[in-house]
């Protein structure tokens, strides 16, 4: 399409400014209240991500001059030079984490952390900037502080934190941009199981579509891994599914399942009870609730933790000899979702999740959100108010 | 992340709504005039995409109503939704064309319907609406026409045509937007070669970064397949390189150039005068330009002309027994682009291009340059204005 002209010397001129660089500050915000709030919604009857409370945060930075104050301000629409880079080629990464009301009335934030260290690495590969992970974290604290009505009365329901980075770049050259925003939303979001009961999903796995590969994104949260899953997300519905299981590579290994990452709780090949996910091997999101599923996992040390490779034939062997126990997915949206079934090949495959109870995913579920909802003490949380 | 909870009945809301979508008609275009006109830019000083025209056409979609009347207003900054799926999920695509202004003084533009189709094409891979070709088509031309004072007075200059088609979801699931807007912005350009010599490019070919892949989207416009490409443009120059030679598989397949498809023309393993690129087969962008090298040199008929697969161990051989004529790469922005060296390895490989004249290229952009210039007539061209 063009040849990237002219980004030598822009490159040249981005070093020689890097000197008078201002950089992200808690304590520059400006915080400009808005004049009228709106009325909260029932969590219980929130699709998820449709609803947003009454501020944002928006932080400017150029290749000139660094980071401007963070701004809180009345939520509203962003303004945006239609070259932007984000809307041309995707210079674009979020993140998500969660607030929650404990039943001790304080909100707490879960290993936000490990968002920060994951929004930063995710800026580099996208050639987006940097930024002091503590300051956003701070600014994000602050944000959610003045909106913490809007963390919902409720040990089911949360405050969903959306940090997004995209490049504003206003011209049309393929280069890293000169410009670029840190944005962050909260939306407040329901019980994903309602009543506590687990309501598992049917996948379809299909090597049609491949999520990510080595060389690619996969391993960063960027906008392009989700934009180019949909149509997949499609075909899964049109074959009476209600996710994705991607595969990957010659030998069908098991990647992902929709946006989540992947658990499998069986008896493995030698005969050992094992808990096992999918390596960092760069096509797998480090995801904050596989890495505290792990974490969890290995503290209890009753069974073999193991971060290895899952073939579609290690699945379909295991399940003939019914080796297998649970299987589940992860994120922060549900925490815990267990497998029914996988439209494979023309069959499915039934997963004895449920009828494991799932005991697994069960313990798992109620620990993370015991510490989630302030009911155990633990350094995996902090507090916001 | 999350799970996906309501996309179902939303599919079904959408399903119903069909009945009553409206198309995209030309027809019902509205234009707004820009009440002040800016100052053009000498087309020979300006930066690729930099400088944009008086006015620009918005046209939004909703999967309740469909598509809205066209718009043409005065070039401005959009105003977005901060949870639009374009910002988040890189829900969005794009196209290059440009508009000539011929000797005889009209505006024509180069093969647009194959910009059409290709658009239409990633619009069903990016799960965004489909539209009518021809109506788009005809709304763009009224833009150029409107702006056609920007239209360069020059053979070696062009406006260049950015249609961009992105989601404007205003919610945080990841699924098919129900709200979406194509729009188009002009952007003056210069030549890309000064003085109509060929400037060839090096290139840096490492297998570490991988630009598409079977499964993807990578033979489609897709903004996702350019934001993740930015880190490996920068490791190049690094690595003293101009461009990234993208490689594909255990067998270092060469796949495209930079932003640009690729053409190898030599003496092939069975001695054959050929000129070759890689096949669509998923991976490759199918570009206008590569198009167009392709039908021209099949309609001379003077030697081999292939799609095929190429490996960098087919291109060490070859340039080892000096069987390499040329090699260049091939977009709308530099038409032609010369290649004259590789780093490989840690080794440098020398294409001769240049010494070779490059006498196929030089011919190739000389025949595509007359038709787009209307120095020779062909139905390669529709003419604005």
């Amino acid at each position: 399409m063009d040849c990237n002209n002219g980004c030598l010397e822009e490159c040249a001129r981005e070093a020689r400014s890097h000197a008078v660089m201002r950089t992200l500050k808690a304590k520059d915000l400006i915080i400009t209240p808005a004049t009228t709030l709106k009325e909260k919604p029932d969590p219980d009857n929130v699709v998820f991500g449709t609803v947003f409370t009454d501020h944002m945060l928006t932080i400017e930075w150029s290749s000139e001059s660094g980071w401007e104050k963070p701004h809180i301000k009345p939520f509203q629409n962003l303004s945006l030079h239609p070259g932007s880079s984000a809307l041309h080629y995707a210079v674009e990464l979020f993140e998500g984490l969660k607030a929650f009301r404990g039943v001790d009335n304080k909100i707490r934030l879960f290993r936000p952390s490990l968002n920060m260290d994951r929004m930063h690495r995710s800026a580099l590969r996208a050639t987006l900037p940097g930024f002091d992970k503590e300051e956003l974290m701070e600014c994000i604290q602050q944000l959610v502080k003045l909106d913490q009505e809007w963390v919902p009365y409720s040990t089911s329901a949360s405050l969903y934190i959306r940090p997004t980075l995209i490049g504003t770049e206003p011209s049309l050259g393929v280069k890293k941009p000169t410009k670029a925003m840190i944005f962050v939303i909260l939306s407040p979001v329901g019980p994903y199981f309602s009543k506590g009961t687990f309501k598992p999903v049917s996948l379809w796995a299909n090597p049609k579509f491949v999520r990510a590969w080595k060389g690619g994104t996969g391993d960063c949260k960027m906008g392009g891994n989700y934009g180019s899953s949909l149509l997949a997300q499609y075909e899964a519905l049109d074959n009476g599914c209600q996710q994705v299981l991607w595969l990957y590579g010659e030998d069908n290994q098991i990647t992902e399942v929709g946006t989540m990452n992947l658990f499998l709780y069986w008896i493995n090949e030698d005969g050992e009870e094992e808990l096992a996910t999918p390596p960092l091997d760069g096509i797998i999101l480090p995801g904050v609730t596989r890495q505290s599923v792990l974490d969890l996992a290995r503290k209890w040390d009753e069974f073999k933790v193991s971060e290895r490779h899952l073939t579609m034939g290690d699945l379909t062997t295991a399940l003939e000899q019914s080796r297998v126990k649970e299987m589940f997915g992860t994120g922060t949206a549900c925490v815990i979702c267990p497998v029914s079934d996988i439209l494979y090949k023309g069959e499915t495959l039934h997963i004895p999740c449920m009828e494991n109870g799932p005991k697994l995913a069960s313990r798992i579920l109620g620990k993370l959100t015991d510490i989630q909802y302030g009911r155990e003490e633990s350094d995996w949380t902090i507090i916001v108010s």
